[in-house]
C-alpha cells in the first residue's frame, strides 16, 4: 500500500553556483524541482512508499527527473512522457548571497499540461494520504481539474487529503486563487500555509488564530509555517508551537516542502502532533543546510544528526 | 559608418560541462548564442563596427546577453527589451564527447517576437553590409517580415546583403523554407550554405557545381561550407577552394558562424576572395578550439596564431 | 519477468578529475563501479528489467550505490545492507592522460562477503538471463560459492547463463582462476573474454580460433573482445566480426562491461548475432565517450546517435 | 553628456577561490579591479553615462579590462593601450576566511604610467562630475600630475569634483600623501574618507566632527565611511547618519568603492543627502554579497532587492 | 636538534566539497590527515624542526602523504613504506553544513601496523619534545607498544612528553582506553584533553577542577580544550583561561590538533603559559578558517593576522 | 653527495584552465615554474639528490615555491628570500586548445636578482653534476655572473656541467645570447638544444650534423631535441636517435625540461646513451600528459607505465 500519492509539476533547475548577476562563463548546477516531488522524496526517504504523478517531455530533462525520483525510491510508474512538449525549466540567479531570482520556462510545456486523465484513481484510493499544493491548479485548466479530481477521488475513498496552500501570485489572480484554494481546503484533512497565504483564506490574524481559523474551514489539522520562527499546529482545539531547529543555512529554498514532507512522514508513522512538528522542523533544517530543493532531506535514522546529542566524527 | 548590421535571436545557453546524460548535480556553463550575434561579435573583434538588432526579455538572461555583446564592442543601441516576455534559452547536453543535443525554450519568447518595427532603416541604409540568416525567418511571422524588411531596405540603399542559409528543419517545413530562402537568396549579394542546405535551393550536386548554381540565383559570391573539408567560393565565374585550418577541436559548435564572420570581415577589409576564404577558415578553427559559440573568435592581430609560423611561448 | 539477474560487488569510486599524481588539494569525482552492476544498468537502460544482487555497508557509500542503481531502474530489492561492514572503495589515480592506477579497499568489506544465502533462487529461476563474471568468485570463498550456486540454479531452471571471464590477476592465482573459470564456462551459454583471458581457458591462439575453442568448452556463443580492434563472436559454427564504433575516447574504463550489456540487451531483444555485436560495440563506444564506468551507457533510442546518420543539433 | 568621468589604474586580479595559503593546484578566479573603475561601473549600472580614463598593456589582461568595462556600459574610448608595458596584476591570497593578502605587480607597468597627456579636457569639461581617488596620485609622478590636471580642468569648467581619499600607506609616505591629498580636498566638492584616512587631513576626532572638519577644508559634502557601522555625511551644516544595510558578506572587498558609486549616482539623480546615503549603503551591501570588487554592484531597479519588502521567489 | 618528534597514523582524506549526501557525480577534495601529523606540521610551520614517524603503503596515497609532510618541512626520514599494505583512507561526507560523517578504511592497513621497531630511539632521545595521542595505541597491539616504547625512551632521556588524550570510542572500549591512557598520562609532562575525554581519567568535574585533577596524575601542565569556549591550563598550581580567538569557521575539523601544535610551538619558544594558550587558540582559529585538517595552520609571522591590529589589504 | 645542483629563477604560474581569451570569472590554476627547478624536480623524483639555488620574495608566492620544491625532495637550503622584492609571476592564457600566450612579471623582481653571492661553491664542488640554462643569464647582469661563476666553479672542481641552451628571444638580443651561450657551451660537458637554438651556435644544418657540430664546440655529449620527432645524441663520434614515446598530450609545456631531467637522471644512474635518450623521451611524454610544467614527471618505478607492457588496471 502506497503511503503517499501526490501530483504536480517538476522542472529542471539551472542554478548559478555563486552569487552575482548571470554572465557568460558562470557556472551553474543542474537539478530538478517541484513542490510535490520534494514532498514525495522526503516521505520516501523517511521510509514510506510514495508515488508522484506528473508529466515530463521526451527529452534529457525529463529523463533526468524520472531517474532522479526513482533514485529516491519514489514510484514513478504513473509519470507520463509527452512526446511533443519540452520539460519545464527554471533558471535561478543568486543575485546576492541572500536573494535568489528565477525565470520560469513552464507555460504550455509538459508539466503544465497534466490533466485528470493522468490521475490514477486506483492508486489514490489504495493509498493512505493524498498531498496536493496550490501551485498545480494555477498552472492550467487541465491541471486544476486534475487536482480537483484527485481530491474528490481521495475523499470518496476515505483517503486523508493534505493541502499545502503555496500561493504563487505570479501564476494567478488573488481572486482565482482564493476560489480554488477555498474549494481545496474545504476538502482537506490537513492544511499547511504561511501567514500571508493563510490570509487569502481566513483574513489577517496572529498565527495562532490563523491556525484555528483554518481548521474552521474543514481540515482537522492546520499547520502555519513561520520560517525562522518555527511553526504551529491547530489540532483538536489545541495549538502547539515548535521553534525552528538551528542550523547553518546554505540555501533557503525547499524549506517549506521539506517541512511538509517531515510532517506527513511522521503522520504516517502515527506520531502525535508535537512529534510531527519536530520532525517537520528538523526536515526543514536539513533542507536548508544543503544546496538544492530536496537534496538535503534526511533519510531514516538521520534525524538525530540535527536534534540529538550525537557526537559525530 | 557601421560596417555590418545584422538581426536575429539570441538565447541564453546552458551547456553541460562534461559529456554524459544530464543528471542532478552536474555542472553547466552559462553563455549566450545566436547565429547573427556570433557574426556580429566576430566582425567586431576583427575591427569593423557591427550592430545587432534583436529583442530580449527584461530579465537576468536578457541583461547578460546585452552586456555580453557590448563587451565585444557590438552596437546594442537598437536592442529592445520586452517587459512581458522571457529571454529564450537553450539547454545543451553533451551526450558523448562528440554529440551534443539541445532543448530549445524560444517559442513565443522575446527573441522570436522580433518584428519589422524593430528594424532601424536608417542604421541599415548607413551601413556597408547587412547580414541575415535562415534561422530568424523560421521563428515567427513577424520575424520573417523583419528579415524581409531589412533586406529590402538594404537593397534599396545599395547596401551589400549577406545571407547564411542556415536551414533548421525543426523550425519549419522544407517547402516553407525553400520559398522564403528563395526570396532571400535572390536579394543577396553573398550567400553561405552547407551542401545539404544548398540542396534546398539548387538541388543535389557536387560542391563546386553547387556554388556556381547558387550564383546563378543572383548572388555575386556563393560560399559552400564543407566543415572539416574546408570551403569553396564561386565568384566572378571562378571557384576557389580553401582547406580547413588544422586545430585541436574542443567544441565544434559555432564553426559555421565564425567562418561567416571571418569572410565578411575580410570582405569589409577589401581583401580578395582567396584571403577572405583563408580568414574565414581561420576564424572557424579559432571557434572550435574554445568552448562556446563565439568565445574563441579571434581579435585583430590574432589570426597568425593559427596560420603563421609564430613561435609562441 | 526479469530480463537479467546478476550478482557481484559494487564499490564507491573516488576518481581524480585531472591526470597527474595524487596531491593535497586535487579534485576527485565520486561514483560507484562493479562489472556486474554496470551490465545491469546497461541492460536496464536498453529497456529490459534487470536485477542486481550484492551487499553494501550501512554507510553513505552503500546508500549512494543503492540509490544510483535504483535511478537506473535496476531492481535492488535483493541488495543486503551489512550493518557491521563498510562498503568497498576504489581510489583511482589518472597517472597520465592514458594510464589509470587504482588502489582497492574491498578485502573483508561488505561486497566481498556476498554468499550463497544472498542469492534469491526464485528470482533467478524466473528470469531470462543470469550474468556472472570472473571477478566475484575471486573475492572470497563465500562469493565463489554464491556464484556457483546462482549458476547451478539457473541451469536447472533452464535460464540462459552468461559469463564474462574478467580474469583479475591481483585477486587470485592463475591456477585457482583456471579451475573456477573452467567450471563456470562449462555451465555457461554465452562467454565473453579478452584474448589474454581466453588463454587461461583455451591456450594461445588467434582470436577466431580462440572463439571457436571457447564454444568447444560448452557455450553456444563465445565473444572475444578485442578493444580498439572490435570483437568477434563464434556462434553455431560461424564466426562474425565487428569493428569498434569510432568515437572520441574520454575515459576507457567500463568499455568491456558496456559491450557485454549491449550484447545481452540485444540478445534479450531477440536480435541476430551480427546485430548483437553491433549493439555491443556501440555501447562500448558510448561508455568510453563519457567519464565513469556506466554513466555513458545508452538509453533506448540513443544507439543511432553513434551509428546512424542523424544530424544532431 | 557624460554623467561621470574618472581616471586611474585598473589591474588584473588573480584571486584564490578558497581560503588557505597559496599552493600548487589551487584554483583562482580572474577579474580586474581599480577603485575608479569600480565607481564608473557602479554609476553606469545605475543609469548614468560614465567614462574611465586609464592605460592598459597590449596584452590579454588589457583586452580583458577594456572588454569588461565596455560590457558594463562604461565609455572606454579614452583608454590608451601602451604597446611596451604590461597591464598590472594583483595576486590575492585569502589567507583565512576573513583575511586577504595581496601582492601587487604594478610598478612601472601600463596603469601606473598614466599622465596628463591622457586626460581629455573636453570630456571632463562636458561632464557633470569628475571623480578621483588618492590611489592614482600615489602611483607615479605622471599619474599625480594627471589627477591634478583633471581636477583643475574640472574646477575651471564648473564640473563637480569628487574625491575618495583612499590613502594607501604602502604606496607613499604619510607626508607626501597629506600634501597631495590636501591639495585635492581643497579643490573637491565632495570628499569621501574612512576615519583613519580623514585623520591625515583633519586630525583625530569622532566621526561627526571629522565630517564637519572635512567640509571646513572646502568640500560642500563630506562623507565618512564607517564600514559595518554605516556612514555619515556633513552637508550644509547638517550631519546625517546611515546604518549599514544588513546582508550576508561573501567578500568584503570593494565595499568602499561601491558606496561611493551609489552616492554619486544618487547625486546625479538629484536625490537629497539622506537618499544618497541610503543608495550608497545599499550599493556597499550589494558589493560585499558577491565575490569580486564590482561584480555585485546593483543595476537600475535592483536596489529594492536589499532594501524593499519585495518577496523574491 | 629536532624540536618535536611524534608518531602515529596518517590517512588519505577524501572529503566531499559540498554539503549533502554522497551521490554519483559529486566532487571531493583529496588531502591527508592524522592527529600527530597535523601537530608536526603546525610545529614546523611555526619554526621548530619536527619529525613524524609512521608507516604508509607503497601506493599513490602513501607518496602523497610523504610529499605533503615534506612540503611542510617535516622530517620524514623515519617514515617506512610497507610494500604489502595499502595506505589508510577516510571518506568524509558533509551531511549538512555543520555535520560531517566519516567512513574509515584503516584496519590492518599500513598506518595501523606501526610497531616499536619503527621507533627511532636516538631521534627521540635527541629531541626536545615527544608528542603522542590516544588514537595510535587504539589502532593495534603493535601500535600500542610503539607508543609505550617511545614514551619510555623519552622519559629515560629526559625528553618532555606531551599527550593528547584524543579518546576515540569507535576504536576501543572505555576500559581498554582508560587503562592505556592512564599509563600514558602518568608518564606525560603535558596533557591535553577535552572535558569528556578527561572524564575517562579523572571523573566528571568542572573544567578548572578537571585541569587540576589531571596534573594530580603526574603532568606538570594540563590543558583542557573547550572548543568555542576556549581553553584553560593548570600549571604550577595556577589555572589560566583563554577564550577562543574569533574567526569565521569554514571547517571545524583539525581545531584540536592545531591548538596542540600552537601550544607546543610556544612551549618550544620558551613562552609563558598565557602566551602558549594564546598561540594555541590562535592556531585553532587559523585551522577552522580554512578547509582541511592542517592546511590553514599559521606560518611564522602570520599569527598577528588574527590577533593583531594589522590592517590587511 | 648531491647528484645535481642547478640555479635559476622560479615564478608563480597563473594558468587559465580552459582555452579562450582571458575574461572576468574565468578559472585559473596556480603552480610554479622555472626550467632549472623542473629539472631538479625530475632528477629528484628519479632518485638522485638535487639542489636548486634561487631567490624568492618574502610573500605567499615565494613560500609556495619553496614548499613545492621541498615536497619533491629538492634541497632548498640555499634558496634566499629577498624581503624587499616580489616573487616573479607568469600569467598564461590558453588562447586556443593548442596555443598558449604568457605575460611575464619578472623584471627587477626577486628571481631575476640572483647573483654570484647566492652560489654556494662548496655545494657545487661536492656534487656530481651542475645544470644551467640559457634563460638565467638573460635575466640580469648579476644572474649572468651567477651562472658563469657556477660553471667555472664546477669546471675547476671536475664536476660535470650540463647546459640547456633554451634561447629566449624576448629576453636578449641574438648577439648577446650568442656570445654568452658560446661561453657556456665551451665550458659544458653536455649540451641540449632545439634545432633553432643550435643555429645560434653552429649555424643551420640537419639535426645529425647539428649534434656533431655542437660536440665540436667542446661538450662530449650534444643532444638535439626535436619535439614530436624525438631526439638524437652525438657522443663519442656516434649519433643515436630516439623517437618520441607516444602519449595523449594534455599540455605541451615543460616537455623540454622533463627531457633534460630524464637524460641527466639516467646519466647519474650510469646508463648508456641509448638508455639516457629513452628515459629522456619517456620523461618528456610523462610531462605532456599532465597539466603543469613539472607535475607529471615520473617517480622512480613509474617509467614502465609508458614504455613497458604493463597491463594497468
Amino acid at each position: 500500500m502506497t503511503g503517499l500519492v501526490t501530483l504536480g509539476e517538476a522542472m529542471v533547475v539551472v542554478s548559478a553556483n555563486e552569487p552575482g548577476p548571470l554572465a557568460p562563463g558562470r557556472i551553474a548546477s543542474l537539478s530538478f524541482a517541484g513542490a510535490e516531488a520534494t514532498v514525495a522524496i522526503g516521505v520516501s526517504r523517511l521510509g514510506h512508499p510514495a508515488a508522484w504523478i506528473g508529466k515530463v517531455g521526451a527529452d534529457a530533462a525529463g529523463a533526468m527527473i524520472v531517474a532522479g525520483l526513482r533514485a529516491e525510491g519514489v514510484d514513478v510508474s504513473r509519470v507520463r512522457t509527452e512526446p511533443a512538449l519540452a520539460t519545464g525549466l527554471m533558471l535561478r540567479e543568486r543575485r546576492t548571497a541572500d536573494r535568489t531570482r528565477s525565470a520560469y520556462y513552464r507555460k504550455r510545456l509538459a508539466g503544465s499540461c497534466l490533466g485528470p486523465e493522468n490521475v490514477d484513481d486506483e492508486l489514490i484510493s489504495a493509498s493512505r494520504l493524498l498531498h496536493v499544493t496550490g501551485i498545480t491548479p494555477a498552472l492550467s485548466d487541465s491541471a486544476r481539474r486534475a487536482v480537483r479530481h484527485a481530491v474528490v477521488v481521495a475523499r470518496e475513498a476515505g483517503v486523508t487529503v493534505s493541502l499545502d496552500v503555496n500561493y504563487r501570485s505570479l501564476l494567478w489572480s488573488r481572486n482565482d486563487a482564493a476560489a480554488e484554494l477555498g474549494f481545496l481546503v474545504r476538502h482537506a484533512d490537513l492544511v499547511f500555509a504561511g501567514p500571508q497565504e493563510a490570509q487569502l483564506l481566513v483574513g489577517d490574524a496572529p498565527p495562532e488564530q490563523t491556525a484555528r481559523a483554518l481548521t474552521a474551514l474543514g481540515p482537522r489539522q492546520a499547520i502555519v509555517k513561520l520560517g525562522a520562527a518555527g511553526a504551529l499546529v491547530a489540532v483538536d482545539g489545541d495549538v502547539l508551537a515548535q521553534p525552528a531547529v538551528p542550523v547553518t543555512v546554505v540555501d533557503p529554498i525547499g524549506a517549506g516542502d521539506a517541512f511538509v514532507a517531515g510532517y506527513l512522514a511522521a503522520h504516517l508513522d502515527g506520531a502525535p502532533p508535537a512529534e510531527r512538528l519536530l520532525t517537520a522542523a528538523t526536515c526543514g533544517s536539513f533542507a536548508v543546510s544543503v544546496h538544492g530543493d530536496w537534496e538535503g532531506l534526511p533519510r531514516q535514522g538521520e534525524l538525530p544528526l540535527l536534534t540529538g546529542d550525537d557526537v559525530i566524527r
